[in-house]
């Protein structure tokens, strides 16, 4: 089944508009780009600016809109990919986190599978209807979800494999000989920079209508807001976002999720482990501890983030349980299933019985066996609770929000299409 | 022994001079820098320029020096890094290659060490005297030489290791804290970049009245001039010498050697294996070929080079193997130690009997055993030859050679203390 088929653009006194999950965007009179940076939250490129280093985003937002709203819980990365793709929610769209647990089948399924999207993106609908459309993502596991359904044409690579691009794959090809970059490393401020500058190629050679770009929080996990290193990398990006407002396009710069430290006065990782625990109430292994930060890069996090979910056995007494939780030192929160499908806007059947989120410094773990602490650098920086939901929305054009609206990032492109095409958003 | 014992500035009537080496340098009114871009052949700065990538450089060799010079013989890393140095040649400082056979003690001999240099640097002079001095490399392999005698308070580091630097050893501390860089590999085109960076953040705050920043050849040997990471590259150097100039410092564009494809038409590697060669005309083994291009950090070359020297046996007939040798395909010119040493100013006592140099696109070799020649991802780039004598020599400054001068490369600080003295050069 085509997730699009009969998604065409409906033209009224006031403009063509295409209806996507239910919401209406008009035709951009010129490109819309908008830009995810990983882990992004708001001190990272305030304190640059404070600090000099971003004169160009200085004055964009002095002009345009400096806006902060909420990315979609779990604060993860492919989740709030996933919503500013479709511009709806993982109850939508279905894909909220990077794997869950399939009750039925009995087996732990990772979600970079487009089968598992429940919603078209509008990349995809916006290329099955004649437009143009460039998706380039830094890191490849991102690639496919968000690639899912693009018509013959549309663009759509990582950096990652940038060597490995082809026109009938990727539509497009000699990335790097374009750029003149090597391949970066996957851990590398420059997998994020190739991602800019391929990104402002496409734009000057095909001005496509739509543009994505989703980089990595490769430096955001290691270095804080004001440090030099974070510093540097918002330095660079000051310098690609002038190139694209230059190139005439609306730009929004919003985050998939904030990003905060998980550590103690003196460094230590503060981590609750909730096999652990739940071994202790429920029998050894009869609860299922799921970490949907899981992924197979896990250098910089080593797979904790502030945000589980849990499979209790039959029997379970829920309740109990978390409210027993729910009182133990660096949890935040423990909600029922049906409590936070309501309050994030989850999919009942890709989450446990209950979700578990940490405290701002805090991380959840599964067994202390399982989580080498040990081994990282610095000290560690995470995301998935409700402290990381902040993220900053930076547009190039004045926005006036309808009153009273709750502004997400997954409105990117809504924010993005309005002013493309020179219309005020919709009450 | 101090090697620069005794030396100090001398004060007539048309200002101060410091005599190093046999040669006067006014004291200079503002910062001298000197930048040693490894392996510029002339075509990769021309190529970017004409590109419309080095739009600082291309306007500061209009307004100042375009001039091109010839480095030392062999045309390698470290004899011409010292060379400028020191400002004379091998012959005078003593470091012919990476390593040399010490015919004495029967074994071959790393030339890193600083015991093995035969003249003070400019920078243990000007520094002994007073003034204030910083060096810059990228690889830590020449940084024990070019500091060697340095006076306390000089700055002397490695990008290579800028993560170990200490106010005690290297006169600075902090370089990846106050540039904002995270430790680059190796093998990158950033370790260069960090030295320009780190370069101009001590100009900045020291302003030292010589500066020296060498950085590495890595992107040469793996990427011709024009190719877009060759000119992506000389781009990032534009935007550095701007700042430079901008600071108000005499800057001084050099290379220690050029660059040239080393194979042939099918992109496969020529060499002439001299062991090979030798053991066939004077017995097994009984000949000793050194490569001075060999060194710890062999990736991009495979320790092939276009200049060896060879060992004899006693009782060899050396002129009837160098007409010999002469006449094998690839070989450029064959010398006799007396002849090398007159014609490329080099010292007698470390170098062999014969000295050979291979044509433009062939290097040469010991025994094919000994050199993996298929594991090269790149058409084989190196020197050491004649057809990479060619250098830049780039100024900021309009520059008047003395009639008659042949331009060498340790000619850069000759050049830059003049011009940062506002005096011409001497004939
Ligand atoms: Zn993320
Ligand atoms: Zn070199």
């Amino acid at each position: 089944m085509n997730p699009v088929a009969g998604t065409t653009w409906q033209t009224s006194a006031d403009g063509a508009r295409l209806t996507v999950n239910g919401r209406a965007y008009p035709r951009p009179g010129r490109p819309v780009v908008v830009v995810c940076i990983d882990g992004s939250e708001d001190a990272y490129h305030e304190r640059a600016i404070a600090d000099g280093l971003m004169p160009f985003t200085e004055g964009m937002l002095a002009r345009g809109g400096d806006l902060r709203g909420a990315c979609t819980m779990p604060s993860f990365t492919n989740p709030n990919n996933l919503s500013i793709a479709t511009g709806v929610p993982p109850a939508v769209h279905g894909i909220c986190g990077n794997y869950f647990y399939d009750t039925e089948a009995g087996e732990e399924v990772m979600m970079n599978a487009p089968e598992l999207l429940r919603a078209p993106t509008l990349f995809a609908a916006f290329s099955q209807t004649g437009a143009r459309v460039a998706v380039i993502t830094a890191k490849d596991k991102l690639r496919r979800l968000l690639g899912s359904g693009l018509a013959e044409g549309g663009i759509c690579f990582s950096a990652e494999k940038a060597d490995q691009v082809t026109l009938a794959e990727n539509g497009i090809e000699k990335v790097l000989e374009s750029t003149g970059f090597e391949l970066p490393s996957v851990y590398s401020a420059e997998l994020s920079e190739l991602v800019m500058a391929a990104g402002c190629e496409v734009l000057e050679r095909d001005r496509p209508d739509l543009m994505y770009l989703s980089l990595t929080d490769y430096i955001q996990h290691k270095h804080a807001p004001g440090s030099p290193v974070a510093n540097r990398f918002y330095a660079m990006l000051d310098r690609w976002f002038e190139r694209i407002d230059a190139l005439g396009a609306v730009l929004v710069v919003t985050a998939d999720h904030g990003m905060n430290a998980k550590s103690d006065a003196d460094g230590e990782a503060r981590v609750v482990f909730l096999s652990d625990w739940f071994d202790a109430e429920t029998g050894a292994g009869a609860s299922r501890v799921i970490l949907p930060i899981t992924d197979p890069y896990t250098v910089h996090h080593g797979a904790l983030g502030s945000y589980a979910t849990v499979h209790l056995p039959g029997g379970a007494d829920r309740e109990a349980l978390r409210a027993k939780l729910a009182g133990v030192g660096g949890v935040d929160i423990v909600l029922t299933r049906e409590e936070a499908c309501e309050r994030f806007e989850l999919p009942g059947d890709r989450i446990g019985d209950l979700v578990v989120i940490a405290e701002r410094n805090t991380v959840l773990g599964t067994t202390a066996a399982r989580h080498d602490i040990s081994g990282f650098e610095e000290p560690l920086r995470s995301h998935g609770g409700l402290t990381e939901q902040r993220v900053p929305v930076l547009v190039n054009r004045p926005v006036e929000l309808p009153a009273g609206h709750r502004l997400r990032n997954f409105d990117a492109y809504w924010i993005g299409c309005h002013a493309a095409a020179g219309e005020p958003l919709p009450a």
